[in-house]
């Protein structure tokens, strides 16, 4: 039986929740096509976040691997494409840190690609109703601090794990602060969890299909 | 018993279902707050899309009365302010007709305000987590033309009938075809219809928040 | 020979220039297409700013009305279709004032249409290069509150001047500090209003062009 | 005498001219900060790009090179961090190609960052007023290849040259025909380059100020 990771954060930047894990935590100890999900919640924290999932894969050696995380103001569920190796933080982290153009790993690549099929799971969200698009950048706060954490855990421990990164928008509940600003119910971003995952755990190679910017 | 007509449109612009009609439909026979709700589809025709409201209202004689449209693109409730005496179609209407600042009504005033209290509803729909704003602007397109013709039939019909417009986004479904542009859940749509409901048939006097805009 | 009155505001909200009196105050005592230039700054305050203009108006009887101000967060120039007889103020005004659903004028209309011909201004501007559009709201803060006190004097007098109001985006210089928002450059600003003025005391009759809004 | 090669493209998507080119060649063999400019136009076709540029540099020498093309909705001069080992085309390029996730350079790195101070620049265009901001993204279209295979030549040749990229907004005279969208003037456009080589060519090592992105 396989087992599948699934990480999200606490909540940050002011807002008291954070979708990510609300929607995140209802999967812990399911089954999905075949697959023991497991659940874990990291810091919004850049001295940490890195460290707690590392350990977490080390002890659950997943085969595959789905971080999420909040993305305030986009509008679709984005799947990321691409994290960089770099901290710059725009706002304080929970730990009152906000490093400025630090490397993650100061010996790792530039930057890693996801290896989740992504066109896939872009394609299949809007199948069943879910907005989504992919993403060619996670930023370069704790989201994509834990997305090339990830990548460099499976890339240095020769895991054949695979992993990537969704960012999901505000919920309603916390757009109400933020007049004008997307939201998606959580329900919505339920749905496209799973579906993401029977995508990521039947798919083998990932189709060719548009997912690009022309910039 | 009160009863209140609600309102909403048939698909347009390309669109094969129009949110607006999605939800308000589910109202049809409803008792809300001790009120019988009654429901009506609406052309997306400038000729008819107001003779056919005025008929029913006419009928139905309500006392209060709640538009809704689909406005593609905007990302939380817009309850609208005001209605203005010009049709001028930025695209045809389902009739393949694209009126040019024509006056709606030739001997009309330049607009109507909703008479609904629209602060009262954008503070209700923000309190059960429903992102919610006050809109300066219903457009020029059939929109405005009811929500005009409906606020020109009470005023001069003498009627003690309340009423309003109420903009609501894309729903999921409809987005996935504009990736990046915002939508709402149907079931967070007709929590919002109902709470709207609520409060109009409730508030008598509007609250003074703020709910305007510098442009 | 024809006299033009343009308006300009002051600062406001936390901003240290106004964009409007950079553009507008470069044209005071000019000619332009045989009219001349006569120009005013307008207090950002909702108690004096009418009553500002209207002595202006009075004083100067001019033939046309250009009254501009800032639309931070705008693209491009916007003309203005209406102005609605409310005051609801987002922000403070300049005298700490903040005014909510208050009626400009007690007996006044709900609103006035520009009586500039905005289709043939638009098409003018961008003729010339200058972005442009219609604008179906002027928000409810002291530009609206000038554009209504504007109509409502024509209309109130009898006067045969025609006027109405641009709105104009952020100058770069302000827009540094706003990361992402639009700006563009006062010489374009300045470029747009020669080209408006032209149009305006060249123009009987407007143009029959699209430029409604679906919402 | 130290050489800078600036390259811009040529027009695309429709558009009849290519706002980079525009700005660019007016610095053709200028004399700036001491340093000799070389200017190169490249074609947007992902199969002969890289070549041409690549062509340039072991011609040229460059000590420093900027390259610059258009990002069309963006509304300020956004200075890219970092280049991805992909192309995946929204839109086929001039020459009728759209490749799709293919990688740029097969045992190319995942990524390379700029090597230019792109928190300098950004910090001296807000000085000089010009907005401004670090981009985490070139997109996966032909800048994005252009950048890579810059910073690939650079690495590869073991060259002392230092480069990046630079996107900036439509032209005023482009986005008349996209309403809504911002722009920015060429006379700005350019007085940011120019404002970018002095940084270039007088900063040994970037500063240190927020410039990232929460996603």
């Amino acid at each position: 039986m396989k087992t599948v990771l699934m990480t999200a954060f606490e909540a940050f930047g002011g807002e008291t929740i954070n979708p990510s894990w609300e929607a995140v935590r209802t999967f812990d100890g399911k089954e999905i096509a075949g697959a023991r999900i497991v659940v874990r919640q990291l810091p919004v924290v850049f001295a940490t976040c890195g460290e707690v999932l590392t350990r977490a894969l080390d002890e659950i050696q997943p085969d595959r691997v789905l971080c999420v995380g909040q993305a305030g103001g986009r509008a679709d569920i984005t799947v990321e494409r691409v994290a960089i190796n770099v901290d710059d933080a725009r706002i304080p982290d929970n730990n009152q840190q906000q490093p400025i153009d630090q490397p993650i790993e100061a010996d790792g690549p530039a930057a890693y690609f996801s290896t989740l099929p992504i066109k896939a799971m872009v394609a299949a969200l809007r199948e069943v109703g879910v907005p989504a698009s992919v993403s060619q950048t996670a930023g370069t706060f704790t989201c994509n601090h834990v997305m090339y954490s990830l990548l460099h855990w499976i890339h240095t421990t020769n895991s054949k794990a695979r992993g990537g990164f969704i960012h999901i928008p505000y919920m309603p509940e916390q757009a109400v602060h933020h007049p004008g600003v997307a939201s998606m119910a959580t329900s919505s971003v339920i749905q496209a969890l799973e579906t993401s995952l029977q995508v990521i755990l039947s798919t083998e190679n990932d189709i060719r299909v548009v997912g690009g910017a022309t910039h």
